[in-house]
C-alpha cells in the first residue's frame, strides 16, 4: 500500500553499515583500540580552524535574521558570485553565478542533476567500482542504471566496455575521480580520449550525453598529479561538488551543482536544476554553511594525516605481499582478495579483528576497501594484523 | 530531452515571487520606505539569543570533526530522543527516536513522506487555499493532486466537498493548520470530524489514508487556543514538523518528520520514509543545527511583534470596510478582494504601493494574501494606503 520501494530501501541497510555496526558490538566486547575499523568513509581530521572562526565571528557579528534566513533557491547571490570566482581563477573555466547552484551536499548535487536531466527509460553509466548509492539516486530519477566494469589491473577506464554500453538512450555518465571506493584518479590523457569518445557518440546518435562530475574528493591528492577539471575537455559536463572532504564538514551538507558554461542549452539545464532542486524539497542549502564556505574557499582541512596513513599502509601491505591498486587520492585502498570470494576474504579478517568492505556493492568482485581515515595509531597497530592475514593464503 | 518538467518548474517563477522582484525593483526607484511589501512569508524576528549563544557554545567545546561530522541517516539519536520527549511531555503521544527522522525543513518533511507513501496513480488531497508548492511535491511523488475547497466564509474544511473527493485512490490529506495563506486554525470539533470521517473512509474503502499534519506555524498562535496535536486524534497520522518559523531559523533547513506509533505498521512506514530521504539524496539533516536545535525546544521567536502587527491591521482593515477572515495565528491574513478578481485588485493596489498577494495560486479565487511579518512601521506607515485602496470601490 505505501511505497514498496521506499520501503525496501530503508529496511536494508548497506553493507558498510552492517560492517561498521559490528564493529561497534565487537569494540564494546574487547576494547576499542582491538578493533580495526576501515569500514567508514567518514573524515577523521577536524574542519580547519578558520571555518570554526568564520562561523563564530558571523553568529556575533550579522544580524540572526539575515544570517539564518532565507537566501534564494539557488544559493545566495554573492556566495555563489565567489565560488564562480574561485573556479575561474583556479581552473579558467568562465563560471558565473547564474550557472552555479548551491546544495545540501554530494547527493543532493547528483540527484537534483539527475531529476533535471533524465526522462524515464534514460538511461545513466556508471563506471565500476562506484558508489553503490548511484543505483538509488539513478533510479529514483526514473533511469536505468547501466555498469561499465573498468580494467581490473589499474581499475582505469575500459573504453571497449564503454562503446558497448553507449547507446542513443544514454543520458548521462557518472564520473567519480579521486574515486570512492578505489582511490584512483582518471589523467588526462583518459579524460581527453572519453571527452572525444563522447563527442563523437553525441553526433553519432544525435543526443546529448552529459558527463556528472562527481568529485568531494578533488582536494585529497597524494600524488602531486592534478586532477583534470571536466569542463575544460568535455563541454556536457555538470561538475557536482561537495565541501564534505575538503573542509571536514560531512554532517553540514554543504556543496553545489555547477553547469558549464559551454554547454549546450546551460540556460535551460540550470533552469531545470532550479526545478529539480524545489521538486525534491530542496528551498535553499543551510545558509550559514553557504556563507562560511565562501569565506573558505582556498582552506582545506589537513589532509596529511592521510596522506601519512596512506604511505605506511601502502608500503607494509605491498611489503606483506597483497595486492594492493595505486591509491592515487581520496582516503580508500583497494586491495585484491587473495580468494575469489571477497566476502569469504573479509569474514577471515574478522578474526584479526580487521574490518574491511567487500567489492560486491560497489559493482566489482574480488577487492576489499580500506578507508584509511582514522587515527595514524590505527594504522600502526593494525599491521601485525594484515600481515597473519595474508600469511594465511601463502 | 532533458525534462521538460523540472526545466518548466524552474523557469515558472512564483507570483509571490514576481511580486517580490517587482517590489525590491520600486524600492529602488522610490525609496525602501515608500513600498508596502507584503509579498513574502519570511520571519522578521531573529532567532532567540539562546540558539546563537548554544551554536557558538558547540563551536568552542565539541570537536569540530564531532559537531560537523555525519550523523545517522535519521538523525542523531540523541537529538531525536529529545525530541521524542518533548513530544510525550507536550502532548502526552508516545513518542520515540525510531519513529523520528530529522529532516531538512518542512519541505523535505513533505517530499519525503510523501515519495515514501505514494505510488503511481494514487491521489493526494489538499484543502484550498494551500501552499502551491504541495502541488509540485505531490506530482513529483508520482501523486495526482485533488483541490478540496474549504468553505468560503471561513475557510474551514467543507466536509461535504471532502466527502465527494475522496475516492480508494486517496492515499494522504495534507492539512495545514495554522495556515498559509489564510492563517486559519482548524478547530478541535473539526479535527475530530474529520478523524471520524477518515476513519469511515478507511474502513468503507478498505485502504490507509494517511493525514500529514504540516504544521511550522504551530508556535505562532495569537488568540489563546490551543492547536490540536493530530496524532491524538487520528492514527494514521505523519508530523511533517519545521523549526524555520518557530525558532526563525528558515535558512537553516532543520525539522523533523514525526510517524504517529499508532499508524498501522509505523515501523514500515518510517522505513519507507528512511528509504525516500536517501533516494531524494538527504544524506542526514545539517548536524550543528541538529544538535543546537534539541537545545533550544521549548524556546521561541519573539513572536509579539507578529502579534501586535496582526491586531493593528486587523483592527483598521476591518474598520475601513476589508473583509479579513479571522486571522488565528501564522503571520498571514486573508482578505476578500472587493472585486471577483484579485489579480485585478492586486494591480491597483500597486498604485498605493501596496503589494499583497492574488489567492488565485492558493487554490482559491477573490482573495489577497497579507503577510505581516514585517516591521511594525511597515504596518503602520501603510495604514494610509490600505484607506485609500477600500475607497475607490466604495
Amino acid at each position: 500500500m505505501i511505497s514498496e520501494k521506499m520501503m525496501g530501501l530503508g529496511k536494508k541497510s548497506s553493507v558498510i553499515r552492517e560492517i561498521f555496526e559490528y564493529g561497534k558490538k565487537r569494540k564494546a566486547e574487547i576494547g576499542e583500540e582491538n578493533v580495526f575499523d576501515f569500514s567508514l568513509g567518514n573524515p577523521s581530521v577536524p574542519a580547519p580552524k578558520a571555518v570554526t572562526e568564520i562561523m563564530k565571528e558571523f553568529l556575533e557579528t550579522v544580524p540572526a535574521e539575515v544570517l539564518h534566513g532565507y537566501t534564494s533557491g539557488p544559493g545566495d547571490i554573492g556566495v555563489r558570485a565567489e565560488i564562480a570566482a574561485y573556479i575561474k581563477n583556479k581552473f579558467g573555466v568562465e563560471a558565473t553565478p547564474n550557472l552555479i547552484y548551491m546544495t545540501c551536499g554530494a547527493a543532493a548535487s547528483l540527484t537534483i542533476s539527475l531529476n533535471a536531466l533524465v526522462n524515464s527509460g534514460d538511461e545513466v553509466i556508471v563506471l565500476a567500482p562506484f558508489f553503490p548509492e548511484y543505483r538509488v539516486f539513478a533510479e529514483q530519477a526514473g533511469a536505468t542504471l547501466k555498469v561499465v566494469p573498468c580494467k581490473t589491473e589499474d581499475l582505469q577506464i575500459d573504453f571497449d566496455a564503454l562503446k558497448r554500453a553507449i547507446t542513443n538512450k544514454t543520458k548521462a555518465i557518472i564520473v567519480n575521480s579521486p574515486n570512492n571506493p578505489s582511490g584512483v584518479i582518471i589523467p588526462e590523457c583518459d579524460i581527453i580520449k572519453l571527452s572525444e569518445f563522447l563527442e563523437n557518440k553525441q553526433k553519432e546518435f544525435g543526443t546529448d550525453i552529459y558527463l556528472l562530475a562527481d568529485e568531494p574528493y578533488r582536494e585529497l591528492v597524494f600524488t602531486g598529479e592534478e586532477v583534470p577539471y571536466i569542463p575544460k575537455y568535455y563541454d556536457n559536463t555538470i561538475v557536482c561538488y561537495s565541501y564534505s572532504k575538503a573542509l571536514s564538514l560531512p554532517g553540514e551538507r554543504i556543496g553545489y551543482i555547477f553547469v558549464s558554461p559551454d554547454l549546450k542549452d546551460c540556460g535551460d539545464v540550470y533552469a531545470a536544476v532550479c526545478g529539480a532542486g524545489r521538486a525534491l524539497g530542496y528551498v535553499c542549502a543551510p545558509s550559514l554553511m553557504q556563507y562560511t564556505i565562501a569565506k573558505c574557499l582556498t582552506k582545506t582541512a589537513d589532509v596529511s594525516i592521510y596522506e601519512a596513513n596512506r604511505k605506511v599502509l601502502y608500503e607494509a601491505l605491498t611489503e606483506y605481499g597483497y595486492t594492493v591498486i595505486k591509491p592515487d587520492g581520496a582516503f580508500y585502498m583497494f586491495v585484491k582478495s587473495p580468494v575469489e570470494d571477497a566476502n569469504e576474504f573479509c569474514e577471515i579478517a574478522k578474526k584479526y579483528e580487521l574490518l574491511l568492505v567487500p567489492s560486491d556493492d560497489f559493482g566489482v568482485e574480488g577487492f576489499v576497501r580500506i578507508s584509511y581515515c582514522v587515527s595514524p595509531e590505527q594504522i600502526k597497530n593494525s599491521l601485525p594484523a594484515f600481515k597473519k592475514l595474508i600469511e594465511e593464503y601463502k
